[in-house]
């Protein structure tokens, strides 16, 4: 399974691509996350205080008053990152052993970036009934629950019925974790472009986790004028057959019932935002968008569009989830400070209103915008702790 | 929940009690694991490598072929280590929460003798068919499971299930760990005290996970003379309402059909294995086994016999649980080379044979076997290795 190896012309010198780099370091270390002890067991005091008999008096003392395991146990700082392999990146159903690497990959950008201990677990159901009891029979092990890469709409049920039967923050973050990086980077692109929330009008492509959340947070942050296309175009009241939750949409998108295409929806629209498809549009697309239109094309790793062409369409910003372009949205900006807040501030629930004012934090750090810097980077120490402060309960 | 600290006369440096020093310790550090990552994230290559774009190359090479995901990921090296929280150590039934301590030092020691990554899981429900679907759904992300203190009888029909269906090592260590350091300490034992295992009789006092399991592995070892003793007397075909596990035991226990109490099936005894209840025995009893009487008293803290009251009533080789006496029966010497050696050849299911052969090389680690030096110490570094190499499928 080794990717051959490209050897330059004119040159001995073998050229790694980024896939073979990858697959290498992967072997090399056999997986990206390790288990250890926070503390050194050499001698038979060590033994008798990190087990039997010492840790005794813990469990008791656990037994005793539950809240204590907060004290006493990884718990407090501890998430689970959850999948099913049922939408992994771009990738599709590749199923739990494929997932894998994205879940550890996941861990380790939680305690990089978060300071947080998570442990990737991969399931082997993709029914979302079996996947609800499992979790909720692991909760007492965790402090917060991460899924991630689960296919819609199963993902929305599974979110919706944890979140109600546990007591510890349960988020999908392909859906409020995006939608929160998204929000961010739209509040400076506005800004940067001279737009006004209640004005514009913003065509989402992609109906599914993302795009229906990045579509719900929008509303709530006061965009008025939203459409979400999925594969068969605008989602309106005209179209029979919908999901409920596309049908969900219809109570803060598309309020002119337009029916037609992404391409004819995009017409004089503001923004942009593609959680979807590789190579949906055009420069011409671009061209009929309004004046200083925005454009975030987040397929990856190819995008709707590619930056150079939506700036040939005359595109004023553009960001991608490309880390080789400016203005990446990349969910590595909330999801570390998202647990971190949760954690610490005692948050049961992640509310909408949290993801919003987190939202405006994140969009904050930059302090002066630009159409080519609407967004901080990944490795910006200050991104974490402004999202960290917003996710708490409001006095 | 602070213990008192216990301030001695005729002096001002406080002394603290284990427990005591066992809590600050575990609120020191809150909990003893942590989640790390193997490699650094320091900047935009190194997150396109561990995560997206480079990690796809990763998943799509184990979509393709599944058994790469020993080569890719963690699974290889990783092992859940699961309870329900209902019946640690000698606490009983203290719940998920109050259990994770133990998992937890369970791991450290895994990592510190075994190599092994082992990630502790709290169980919120103690129902066998739960239970038993909820690991099967967690199996993709691990190499293995030792299940951890759950009570019998569902402990045996819930490791049953799961060997059955899954195709990674299972093993209820309080059963099998257990069996595999006793019988170790025994045949040594047996050594040292001149007597032959076709000849010896043997009491178990216990008839839960572990006394089972004991009774099992020294039949299988060819020990022919077995009783095993509960709450109601020696486990006998006399005795109604037996229990279908207490019932399988008369296949290999009691063929004299013997009816009576502990006291009285221990006259002319060999051997005493407790795996029961504090204080059940005194010099009297002791008095009245045979000559050169072994004497493993394993209930934890506090022992069946102390072994200065069974050396008063003339045992010849007394052992325990506890780490302060001579001949300390530990589960830490058998589960980290269990594991190692099924994570490294392959073991899908670990048999009673393997058990045996590696109880026998723990036993021969101990080159010069004396009455105070019948099983080798947890920090031995000759430990593992011996009973990792056991545990293979035999050529």
């Amino acid at each position: 399974m080794a990717a051959k190896k490209i050897v330059k012309k004119n040159s001995q010198k073998p050229v790694k691509s980024l896939q073979e780099e990858a697959l290498l370091l992967h072997a090399k270390h056999q997986g990206k996350i390790a288990v250890n002890p926070k503390l050194r067991v050499k001698n038979r005091k060590d033994l008798s205080l990190v087990y039997t008999p010492g840790v005794g008096a813990v469990s008791m003392a656990i037994a005793k008053d539950k809240r204590l395991a907060d004290k006493y146990t990884i718990r407090k700082n501890t998430v689970a990152v959850i999948s099913d392999g049922s939408a992994v990146l771009g990738l599709g159903n590749i199923g739990p052993e494929a997932a894998m690497p994205v879940m550890e990959g996941k861990a380790v950008l939680f305690k990089e970036l978060g300071g947080i201990d998570a442990f990737p677990i991969v399931l082997a159901s993709q029914d979302p009934a079996e996947i609800i009891a499992t979790v909720k029979n692991l909760a007492p092990t965790f402090g917060g629950v991460n899924l991630e890469d689960i296919a819609a709409p199963q993902c929305f049920m599974i979110e919706k019925a944890l979140q109600k039967e546990l007591s510890i923050p349960v988020l999908h973050d392909d859906q409020h974790g995006t939608a929160l990086v998204v929000l961010a980077g739209l509040i400076n692109a506005l800004k940067v472009a001279g737009k006004k929330k209640e004005k514009v009008r913003v065509v989402i492509s992609g109906a599914g986790a993302a795009g229906q959340a990045v579509a719900h947070l929008l509303s709530l942050y006061g965009i008025q004028q939203i459409f979400v296309v999925d594969s068969e175009g605008v989602i309106s009241g005209k179209r029979k057959n919908l999901t409920e939750s596309k049908k969900a949409l219809l109570a803060y998108t598309n309020k002119e019932n337009f029916q037609g295409s992404l391409k004819e929806v995009i017409v004089d629209a503001d923004v942009f935002i593609g959680v979807s498809q590789p190579n949906l549009l055009d420069r011409i697309d671009i061209a009929k968008m309004n004046q200083k239109a925005i454009v975030f094309a987040l397929a990856n790793p190819v995008p709707e569009i590619t930056p150079d062409e939506a700036k040939a369409g005359g595109a004023y910003i553009v960001a991608t989830g490309r880390s080789d372009y400016a203005n990446q949205i990349n969910n590595a900006l909330g999801f570390p400070g998202i647990f971190r807040g949760a954690l610490d501030n005692n948050v049961r629930a992640i509310t909408d209103e949290m993801l919003v004012r987190a939202a405006k934090n994140l969009a904050a750090v930059v302090k002066n915008p630009k159409p080519d810097m609407i967004i901080p980077g990944v490795f910006d120490r200050a991104v974490m702790p402004a999202v960290a402060r917003a996710i708490r309960e409001k006095k």
